[in-house]
């Protein structure tokens, strides 16, 4: 398996497509097709990802959206994985999972187990319960030379309610920063999340964590731009949109997939020309 | 539906059993029965429900303990949710979902859909992203009299590493709870969850929120004791034990079920000569 920044190089994209399905956004084609929700969760997964595989390094699947559907949504998800992992294509599973140390080793293997039904090459982890609750997450991520994506500072509105307190004269994103540091000196396999929103937060961590791969969700729907982006964007950073990518028929007014693909190859070139 | 209070006074007990299956922990009658995953997880979940039914308040399936069996393992979870609502048990899923505003929506759908493969009365939630991440499950879980457990000081080893550090005199659990009280001034849905394995800050905290529901993990197998929730037992409190009833035919020398129904029983008698 290659590691992140060899997929990065080589596909020299940094786009990562967020795969949010919500049935009611879906494409007339698929919502009236009288298929099931699971066969309409992968036809759109399908679509999507062929049509933006070119433009893209990387796919996360955003699990709330599959477990919203149920046992079908999951399976649905299961299938989904099978087809990434066929594309050769990156598999991000954003599923912010934390929890006590006996827990968090059975999310670990849930999500990088080999041939496991979510198995994943990268997972996003929520870092509230400290190191204990990361480090099963690190070690089987090691194992395979996968990654794990520690929530850092996040890309909504209200994360600065908890994350930009000041301990001491620094802030509580900068001490989990700090927290990932001391457990891994090096960024090759512990990731930080950090939200395209904030863009001068953005460029602090990039300074603490200078070797480490960061995940930037925020891009487009959420109000992220390539120039906030600037000096950022060095082969270690995988950008995220999803909404902007897999709604974009209905701005465009492109038929489906190639609204699809037409969003993912300009937002590669927008990235690429803020690198 | 009754709430959680009225439960917890109909039932004279505060107990909740933790759902953290792992099979190589079954007894020898179950792994041995030649049954599939999912059979073999139903079949100890009915056990054990059955079992402790007459002493505890709730009963919460911890979701990465069937995660990581994959889709049969939430195949297994999905019939144990219908089970547990036959019983007219109370139901906490353990999940500690967190997420964006949208995100959080999904997983609220996922979890509050009366009738939805994973209902569930309660939810837990890390509260990292802040409000807009907790709000949709609050609504979500009011619109169907249920609660929400927002993480405020867990229960593990590492939990001081980021929880503990001072904004000013105040610790961040602190911070999160002053949170939690800005969000609903009342607790009849917005409750904390708290360790039972750090008292000073239990006590302290039920003064913070003294009218919250509290969901206190770590009694038991984590080191938890009933002299140290002295005063927090006031009817707002659900008290976890996993691992302690789960597998306490490992020493006790009973019949597994038995060994669960009186794990559950003598922790009910402990945790009401504590109250």
């Amino acid at each position: 398996m290659k590691i992140l920044r060899e997929r990065i190089e080589e596909k020299k994209s940094c786009v990562c497509v967020g795969l949010d399905p919500v049935i009611e956004n879906f494409p007339q084609e698929i919502r009236e097709s009288g298929a099931s929700v699971e066969e309409q969760l992968v036809a759109f997964a399908e679509g999507v990802i062929e049509s933006t595989e070119p433009y893209i390094a990387a796919i996360k699947p955003q699990i709330a959206f599959f477990e919203q559907y149920g046992l079908e949504g999951l399976s649905a998800l299961k299938r989904i994985v099978r087809k990434i992992h066929e594309k050769d294509l990156f598999l991000v599973m954003d599923a912010k999972r934390g929890d006590i140390g006996s827990t968090a080793t059975a999310y670990a293997k849930a999500f990088f187990t080999p041939g496991g039904d979510f198995y994943s090459h990268a997972l996003t982890v929520n870092g509230y319960l400290g190191s204990d609750g990361i480090l099963p997450f690190l070690e089987a991520a090691r194992a395979e030379r996968g990654h794990v994506f520690v929530l850092v500072k996040t890309s909504n509105p209200s994360s600065s309610e908890l994350q930009n307190l000041l301990v001491g004269e620094v802030p509580i994103y900068e001490h989990m920063a700090g927290l990932l540091n001391s457990m891994e000196a090096q960024g090759d396999t512990l990731g930080a999340v950090v939200g395209a929103t904030h863009p001068s937060e953005l460029h602090r961590l990039r300074e603490l964590m200078p070797q480490r791969i960061f995940l930037i969700p925020g891009y487009g729907a959420q109000g992220g731009k390539a120039e906030d982006l600037r000096g950022a964007l060095d082969g270690r950073a995988l950008v995220n949109s999803s909404r902007g990518i897999l709604y974009a028929y209905k701005k465009s007014g492109l038929p489906w997939r190639q609204a699809c693909e037409k969003a993912a190859k300009d937002m590669k070139e927008d990235l690429h020309a803020a690198r």
